[in-house]
């Protein structure tokens, strides 16, 4: 039976992502959108490529019926996400795309994002979103934290690794591109295109960028150990997607190998031959992640490349995955669609 | 039951974006892939946006068991097309991706193309692919002919327009602005980067680009009467998309009218409100095609603005559509994805 | 004597430019740049490209010391610039670059900008900067008030066949591209790098530009009747440049004749073989306009192209051209740099 | 006095840039342009940017009077660059812009481009194009080679730091982001822009790129030991620019200091406040790079950015700054232009 969903947060550019994903997905429809600032607007107002769909207008999320529906996804900015999360009926289902979950501890969350947490108890049920890795306890969640997308990015890539031992720890390097839909569709100087355009910015350098607590958390777990990796990420001109090059101390062979197991049999995540490394656009508006191994001319030394889309892969696609997976369906439902290239 | 599909030409965009469209078809597959020039490689290789896809090598198209394939998209280069399609079976069902069987009359061909046809009476057998237009011949044709897609982007503006009588057939003037990829995978010197961003480059000014045969022919049997349109593309720092400005003369509310009342049923074509108009991503990567209408200042005088995938709508969703019917399948199988955005 | 330059409004694009042009210029000093909004801050910080100039810092205008300015640059948004210059010395050189004296009656400002006008007096004094047009009076004004970009760019290619009779003046249609930095450094959602790649929206569509009470203005006074053009801008992925495509009635070869017997000794405005087209990028980062003349297919019809750095011969550089001659300078001095390629 | 300049190999992106540098450059002239495939155009044709200067038309080289010029800037491929000039006149002076005369061992060059030098004693007597670093031997030149302009982002950056024995010489990486020109003006599949936009791709990934022959011959020779570098360039969708991002081992602190001695009195290279990073666009279309320094979170770890335009400061800006040293010109004459932003 078609699943009722909802969309908190409609306004958004990962709100409209669910939407588009949603638009071809055979099992769930949307049976309402919430986003406040805009509430009273038809959703082909503020995103005119869903023009075909027949949607909802877009309400206060208080007006939602919540009972009627199935799933919610909220797709609202951190901070007033865990507030309006807080409201929600304790027994509806939630995928979150904000940053308000992904932290297990709250003095994490503090440390990176500024402000004590207004829902602990939320944040201690929220299972970690990177669904690869937490398959069997998002199957279980009735809230799931959707990862950050360079987050996701840099796991998919590394974490592997760490796990089976075939990396030296403390010297990981993470340098990321992503384009400017990462930082939403918040109207600010550095996102212009006059700005943009043939330009690479770095930014958060030095090891500010919030990503870094999802990182530290997850791969301390993985290891068993304290793990700090460096991460410098890179703004390009660029809608969407992200690649990442890891430069890390290790035998390729050994490296590659550890991702191959890890990945062969999943979907989505894709390990490339020994040697090879992908591009940005050959995962772009899908669900898809390409990864490749490379020896450097120094031996011991390996660089890793991934890439995934950052609104698709990164954070809708991960939330359709793993609704899912919490709705009884197949995993792989209606995000099977291919790579948009050129 | 799934209906075996080949594509001959698949190293090509339009080859491969027939590919993408497939991958989530529930009554295709691909069966056959041909590429002479890049026979013997894995189609991920060419193209590792499909690497999650099981698909078959590529061969020569000669190798092909063409007797196992319900139907086939050609996606060669005018002129080779011709000469390959005579040699296939004449019981084989052909939608063709070329400009070669677009024009009826052989002698348009050869002023628009340059040579001789070296398949008329194939010519004469082919329905031109402009599916909203030519629905039910479609439906019937073995051999049918995909569209330019500058002249499915102009004739979905005006056609319906010429065709009601709502504007002088004399005056009437678009100016069309497209991506790179309208051009194909060729390398050459006006397509690379460097030369693109931050450009803009009209080409073929003064009625010499080839579509204008389309455009006479289809525009000339609409209006009972030869017409003559004034055509100028324009290529933008884009990979994909169409958006063409029409400038005609008649009363925007009767050529508003026009286009509503004949696109009012369709899944594909949208006519946004009087007054508003659509911009070039909305139907980013999807076989959408939005059309606006806007009253000039000056009486009289109207702006038709029309946008469409120039790789999906404008050609290989377009054969998809046509393909669709061509096999009895409901027109819209696979091709309701929502558009890419941002 | 070197000449001490002011800017007013420097933390805009167009008040970068000209710090960008005065950098290399022979005779002109930056002595003050002033940004209300920014006031306090090094210029650097604000535009690092301009780091190598030995630059004074931000002040409010109120603190510049003007009577030891020979000339200042006004780069304010229109309104806010008619108010200080009311303010300003009556015998300081102003050019200034906002939209405010560009209309000389009181009610065509009102019509296109919706306010009264703050200083009449001012605005009867102005002289309009199209230099080439206009040098004489120029070369003796105290207060001349810079042109839209796109209304340089306009009537570089029509105003001389409007003088010249060669076209029909109820005929004229006005097809623009334009880059993003047209519209300045404020954050707005439609010119976000995730709005505009891949994109091409047209705005301002059915003749409400305000651009268009310029070339109302301007070709009717040239043609000595009034003379309405149609005019559609479209946004398209770049930072810089308008590339304008006309269509008007009247012989290619008289209208060739025309341009280029208007700018046969003209340093900036170059007029292309009969037959060839300018593209965009050729004349980045100049003072440089290129004009190109195609007879369309059907007779009497003709295409005409013209291209210009909106942020430099459109506005910037326009200014400096128009303040080389209020100081008694070379008109050319410091502008014959050759544009950025690729 | 004017100094008579001629260009070999015009029609590339490097022999262009010349060309524009040299239009505002006082004291030198282009004297003959010479581009064997394109011999017999007007250099306006190959480059309409260039069209208002006063420019010789496109001739082979074999035709140019050597004996009348001053200098010659050889802006052909590599070999075919070695074929060339050894061909010219001993005592003609030559900046060369090829790969031809960068390694001073014959081994080396074999081993990273594949051939047997075909004039090792022109490769004994040249000198290494790095002015910062060999200007007195630059003053002396007969003949100069050019850096590659991946070769010198990396070496401002790093080159002191290895000097000044502050970071751990065998723990240094450099990713490195480069837009299109870099690889010319060469028709390539790769380079197309339907390919590049919205993308990012690696390359020569794992130590491959032959500009780390240039690297190992450098840092080896400032450290006084073997010195290898990690290298990843990556092409991102831009025309021009670098940014490079190292990670090193050493205190910023010291790291910093050390840059800021060693560029405190030079007029293109800048170093930031500490703890600030530039962007590619802030040095576009000049003669500058900006390096910035910031420490990361993980004591002892130190991230450096530098970037600089691979056509200006990366090759031809370079180029001329040579030759105005071995003209006995000022070393800046003609090269302090702002860069173009936005």
């Amino acid at each position: 039976m078609t699943k009722k969903i909802g969309i908190i947060g409609a306004s958004g550019y990962t709100g409209a992502e669910c939407a588009r994903l949603i638009a071809t997905h055979p099992d769930m429809e949307i049976a309402a959108l919430a986003a406040n600032s805009k509430a009273g607007m038809r959703m082909d107002q503020v995103y005119p490529h869903l023009r075909h769909m027949d949607l909802p207008d877009l309400v206060p999320w208080e007006e939602i019926d919540l009972a009627a529906l199935d799933l919610v996804f909220c797709a609202l900015p951190h901070k007033t996400s865990q507030e309006v999360i807080a409201q929600l009926p304790t027994d509806l289902k939630i995928v979150d795309l904000s940053a308000d979950f992904r932290l297990r501890d709250p003095a994490d969350y503090k440390k990176w994002y500024g402000n004590d947490h207004a829902a602990p108890a939320l944040q201690a049920e929220a299972v970690y979103g990177l669904t690869e890795f937490y398959r069997d306890q998002i199957k279980d969640a009735r809230l799931v934290a959707g990862t950050g997308c360079n987050a996701a990015t840099g796991q998919y890539m590394l974490r592997p690794l760490i796990a089976a031992g075939v990396i030296d720890l403390d010297e990981i390097i993470l340098d990321l591109k992503v384009g400017a839909s990462g930082a939403g569709r918040s109207a600010k100087e550095l996102l212009l295109t006059a700005e943009m355009t043939e330009n690479a910015t770095p930014y958060a350098v030095g090891g500010t960028h919030r990503h870094l607590g999802e990182f530290d958390q997850e791969f301390s777990l993985a290891a068993g150990r304290p793990v700090e990796i460096q991460f410098t990420p890179h703004l390009i001109p660029a809608s969407r997607g992200i690649l990442a090059t890891a430069y890390v101390q290790g035998e390729a062979g050994a490296i590659h190998y550890a991702l191959a197991q890890q990945y062969m049999n999943e979907p989505f995540v894709h390990v490339l031959h020994l040697g090879e490394v992908p591009s940005m656009k050959e995962v772009r508006a899908s669900n898809m992640c390409h990864i490749g191994v490379v020896a450097d001319r120094r031996t011991g030394r390996t660089i890793v490349v991934g890439t995934l889309d950052n609104l698709a892969k990164g954070s809708s696609g991960q939330a359709v995955q793993n609704a899912n997976l919490m709705l009884g369906l197949n995993e792989t439902t209606g995000l099977m669609m291919a790579p948009v290239y050129p």
